[in-house]
């Protein structure tokens, strides 16, 4: 094992949903370091364009470069629909994990009858990148997408099992169901939160947690690249911001399960 | 009449909901030219810290001087209440009008029995400026204040009829009902779209709309400055953002009630 393998791997999202993919990582890879960064002061990314998110997507990876990450994982879906491309061509050859291709193989893996439904954020949908990714494996399913902005909000309100989250759920899901789908990609990291409600609104349907795919995705990537920690008595987990931390904190704790100890706010850009 | 009378009014929000405060000043003041600025980049600001919304707002009060406004319209309930001294304090003599001065104002001219209700974003409420500003003027009023951050999402979706927003209008209003108000401000540019369904919720409640109230103000304030602009056979409006004005023009269409022709992005900070 050389120096590299003790290196963190960079984690990142527009804002606190990425802290699904943090809990994951901890769980599947308990001795490696990580470093977070959550654009809390520019969150959401969901309803922005492709070129605004490109430039804060570059400039977060810019950050995470700086503290010698060995690895990155972009747990944030409008950012891999959007940026995915311009950041593995600037990481070069360290592993760059993602949401979306990791979800779209695990739900390949997972349906039986070839009809996979999605639901993440508008600017997610609107870049077909779930589609693309299933359809470069297999052009023969069937794959519908339905925005669902609004269990963002529903989630950060701390409403899992509200009647109103659950009409909302039922409401967006309607046309999945119509179509027969047999596997439910959770195509947004808030989403994971709300796993028991949509189970109950799609009986019989599979879902897929990216975050937990991601993070699977993740430990045979580092396991290829010999870049795995394998001794490492006190993991190391350091989390930055771009706002003020007050309701990242309270907020977070809900997303990792767990308490934050080193939060610290960074301007970028 | 001098040139000053000429130059046009400064508009601005964090992104598009001030369109209904640009909608009510087309109506009160019709000669008048404007410029608006939304920050769509960086939208919402109701879920930021104070320090955070301080930066962001003085970077667009910069925008607006240099496109020679003789007032300045705060035409976001959030940055009123987190930044409206300082921006006041940039803005020298030039009328600053707000949407939370406005509102408060006319809550006190409407109340019967002096019970207020407020609903706003998160950071509005935390900020306490609605109570301040309605208590500096009578401290014996009673001031319920509630958060309502999913009621700009199902605005945005354009759920304005809906159950699931019928049923969250229903849970916010609870408390402020038991209170017994008799007078409800709709502390947030986007709720006066909801004034139909909010009307159902609370019968018997007056809604004060602070678009159409700091509208007035407006006419007030440039009436008294000798500012208001009697000749303008071809009014001129323009709008700018920080974003792709794709979304803007969409949703924004619906708060102003008209097409909007001249759109153009700029980056600012």
């Amino acid at each position: 094992m050389n120096n590299t393998n003790q290196c963190p791997i960079g984690v990142f999202d527009s804002g606190v949903g990425g802290l699904t993919n943090v809990r994951a990582l901890m769980e599947r890879l308990p001795m490696e370091n990580i470093v977070y960064f959550g654009d809390t002061a520019r969150v959401p990314y969901g309803t922005k364009s492709r070129a605004t998110i490109e430039t804060f997507s570059m400039q977060i990876v810019d950050f995470l470069l700086e503290h010698d990450v060995k690895a990155l994982v972009i747990a944030c879906n409008t950012i891999a629909a959007t940026a995915g491309q311009r950041i593995r061509q600037k990481a070069g050859n360290m592993p760059v994990l993602d949401v979306i291709s990791a979800g779209a193989q695990a739900a390949l893996a997972t349906t039986r009858n070839n009809k996979i439904g999605i639901i993440a954020t508008n600017t997610t949908v609107n870049s077909n990148a779930y589609a693309r990714a299933i359809h470069s494996q297999n052009s023969a399913t069937l794959v519908r997408t339905q925005a669902a902005p609004l269990l963002v909000p529903l989630v950060e309100e701390g409403w899992l099992d509200h009647e109103v989250t659950r009409l909302t759920v039922r409401e967006y899901l309607k046309p999945l169901l119509v179509d027969n789908i047999d596997t439910l990609v959770l195509g947004c990291t808030h989403f994971p939160l709300l796993k028991p409600l949509i189970g109950q609104e799609a009986p019989g349907v599979a879902l897929v947690d990216s975050a937990i795919t991601t993070a699977e995705a993740t430990a045979q990537a580092l396991s290829a690249a010999g870049l795995l920690n394998s001794e490492n008595p006190a993991p190391d987990c350091r989390f930055y911001v771009s706002d003020i931390p007050l309701r990242f904190r309270t907020i977070g704790e809900r997303f990792l399960g767990r308490s934050m100890e080193q939060i610290e706010m960074v301007t970028l850009g």
